[in-house]
C-alpha cells in the first residue's frame, strides 16, 4: 500500500517506545515515555496517550496500531502474563480498541522485533524464513517460516529463550532451570563475572575489579575496552548462545539467524564464539555436510520492535481486506 | 479428490515398507522387502521394483509416489546423507522419476510420519499444528504449523531429535553430545540398563539379570512385564523425552504433541513421566498459567510413514494443478 502508515509501540518494563512508521519501515516520527509499571490502569492510559499522539501527528485517528510487549500473549491480543507489568489474562487489544481509533494488534516483543528485522532489517535478504534471538536482560525469540511469523496454536510460539539447553542448569527467571535465557542473556554475562570475581578467578590487573556495579552492560563495556578477562566471560556466554542457535537451526532450518537486543553491544565478541559453537553442533555440519545458515547482527537496533509492530499491524489490515 | 490413490514408501535401514494408499489414508495394499543397504544401485532397484508392483496392483502406472527416508533430505528430494544407506548428495527423487511413472516426492521419514498422524492419525483433531517425536533407535521429529509441514529453508527442518537438552551430555550418533536423541531414544533405554547393571544398581531379583541382550526393546518388554527396575529405567528416559517436549512446546506452541516409534511400545510407562517433566518445564506452566498441549501416542503404528508419504505426494499433485 503506497503511502500507508501505522503506529508501532514497543512496551518495555521501564520505557514505552512508539513510532509513526511508513510501509517501507521508515520511522517518520518517534515518541518515548516512561512505563508506569506499578499500575495497569496507568499503563493503559499511557499507551492510549502515546497512540493518540502519534495518530495526531499523522493527522489520521484511524491508523492501524501494532503493539509489541514482553510476555505471553494470546492470538486474540490478551496478555496471559507479563514479566514486568502486572498483567494477568489482560485483554490489552480489546481494551485499547475501545480507547483509540483504528484496528489494534498485540504480539510478543521479540516476535514483532523479528518481523521488523525480517521486513526491513538484517533478515531482508531472506526469502521466506528467519530466526531471531534477542539477547537482553533475558533472551527473546521470533521465528519466520514460509513468509509469516510462527505464532503457534495459542500465540505463545517462538519462546526460543526457553529452549532447555542444559537440563538442571542455572535457574531461569521463568522458574525452570537451564533455559537458554538462563545461560545466554545479558544477566548471564553479569552473573558469570560476579562468580568469577567471587572465585578469585579474575586477574588482579583486570578492569573488572574497578567496576562499581557488575552487570551484563558493564562487563560488556569492559570487554569492548579490551579487558581480556571480560572478553573471555562474554565469549563464554556466546558459547551458550551458539548452543541455542544450533538447536534452533536443527529444529527449524531457517535461512538466517539474526541476533539482536542490548547484548549485541558486544558485537563479534559475542557472535564469534556463538558461530563456532553453533557450527560444531548442527546436524550434518562439517565439511561433507550441510552449511550453517548465516548468523548476523540485527540492524534496526531499538527501532526493531516499533517498526515490526507497525508493519505487522499494516499486514493484518491488508489481509482483512 | 474422490477415489484418488498414491503409493507410499517408508525406507528404513533394514526393511522397505510400501503401500497403496487411498486419499482418506486407508492402506489398500501392503508390500514389504528387505533393504539391501550395502549398495545404492541395489537399493534404487528395490525401490523401483516396489513402486512398480504397487502401481501395477492399482492398475495405474502414473500414480503419485511418496517416499519417506531417514536422513537429511533437501527440498528437491536429494538425500544429503542418510544414517543407514550410503547416500551422499544422492538425487533420489530425480533418479526415481526416470525409472517410474508418476511424480515422486521424497522427504524425511519422521516428517512423513508426522504428516500421516496429522492427516488421519493421533493428530487428526488438531486444526492446524502438531509436533511429532518418533522414539526408535534414534529420535525423529516432524512439525506441522499452519496446516503444512515445517520443512525449513533447505528441507532439513524439524530435526527435533537434535535439540540439545544437556550440553556436554552423552554422545549422540550425529557426532554431537547431549542431543535429545542421545538421552531419549530406544538406545538410551538400553544404555541406561547396561550402565545400571555395570554399576551394580539393579536389584538381584530383577529380570534384567536374565536377559540375553540388553536393548531398548528387551528392557521395555521387561518393564511391561512389571519389572520395577526396568520401569524406573524407562521412566528415566521418559523424563528426558519430557524435557525435549517442553523445548518443542516453548519454541513452537503446537496444539498437540504426538509420540510414535518403536519406543512407544512402552506406552504410558514412557509417556507418563514425559508428561510430568514437560508440564513442569513449559513457559508459563502451572495453575495460573497456560495449559500444556495434549501429549498422546501415535495411532498409525508402522503405517504412519507409508500413509504420510502417500498423502504428501497426493497433496503435492493437488497443489500443482
Amino acid at each position: 500500500v503506497q503511502g500507508a502508515r501505522a503506529v508501532g509501540l514497543d512496551i518495555g518494563g521501564t520505557k514505552l517506545a512508539g513510532g509513526l512508521v511508513a510501509a517501507d519501515g521508515t520511522v517518520l516520527h518517534r515518541h518515548r515515555l516512561a512505563t508506569p509499571a506499578t499500575d495497569t490502569e496507568q499503563v493503559l492510559e499511557t499507551i492510549t496517550e502515546m497512540v493518540s499522539t502519534l495518530q495526531s501527528v499523522a493527522g489520521d485517528r484511524t491508523l492501524p496500531v501494532g503493539i509489541g510487549a514482553a510476555g505471553i500473549i494470546g492470538l486474540d491480543g490478551t496478555v496471559r502474563y507479563a514479566p514486568n507489568i502486572a498483567w494477568v489474562d489482560y485483554p490489552l487489544r480489546e481494551l485499547l480498541e475501545k480507547r483509540v481509533g483504528g484496528p489494534v494488534l498485540v504480539d510478543n516483543d521479540a516476535n514483532v522485533a523479528a518481523w521488523g528485522e525480517y521486513s526491513c532489517g538484517a533478515g531482508r535478504a531472506a526469502r521466506s524464513s528467519m530466526a531471531m534471538l534477542t539477547v537482553g536482560t533475558g533472551v527473546g525469540g521470533g521465528l519466520v517460516d514460509r513468509g509469516a511469523l510462527v505464532r503457534g496454536a495459542s500465540g505463545f510460539g517462538a519462546e526460543l529463550g526457553h529452549l532447555i539447553v542444559i537440563e538442571g542448569g542455572p535457574p531461569c527467571p521463568c522458574g525452570n532451570r537451564g533455559c537458554l535465557e538462563a545461560v545466554a542473556s545479558g544477566n548471564a554475562i553479569g552473573r558469570a563475572a560476579t562468580e568469577a570475581l567471587a572465585a578469585g578467578a579474575v586477574p588482579t590487573d583486570s578492569s573488572l575489579h574497578g567496576l562499581e556495579t557488575i552487570t551484563g552492560k558493564t562487563v560488556t563495556a569492559a570487554a569492548q575496552a579490551g579487558d581480556t578477562c571480560a572478553i573471555e566471560l562474554v565469549a563464554g556466554v556466546g558459547f551458550w548462545l551458539g548452543v541455542g542457535i544450533a538447536s534452533v537451526v536443527n529444529a527449524l532450518d531457517p535461512e538466517m539467524v539474526v541476533i539482536g537486543g542490548g547484548g549485541m553491544n558486544a558485537g563479534e565478541l559475542l557472535l564469534g564464539p556463538a558461530r563456532v559453537a553453533a557450527q560444531e553442533r548442527i546436524l550434518g555440519g562439517g565439511p561433507a555436510g550441510r552449511d550453517m545458515p548465516p548468523v548476523v547482527a540485527a540492524t534496526l537496533g531499538d527501532d526493531a520492535g516499533v517498526v515490526g509492530a507497525a508493519l505487522l499491524a499494516l499486514a493484518a489490515v491488508g489481509s482483512r481486506r
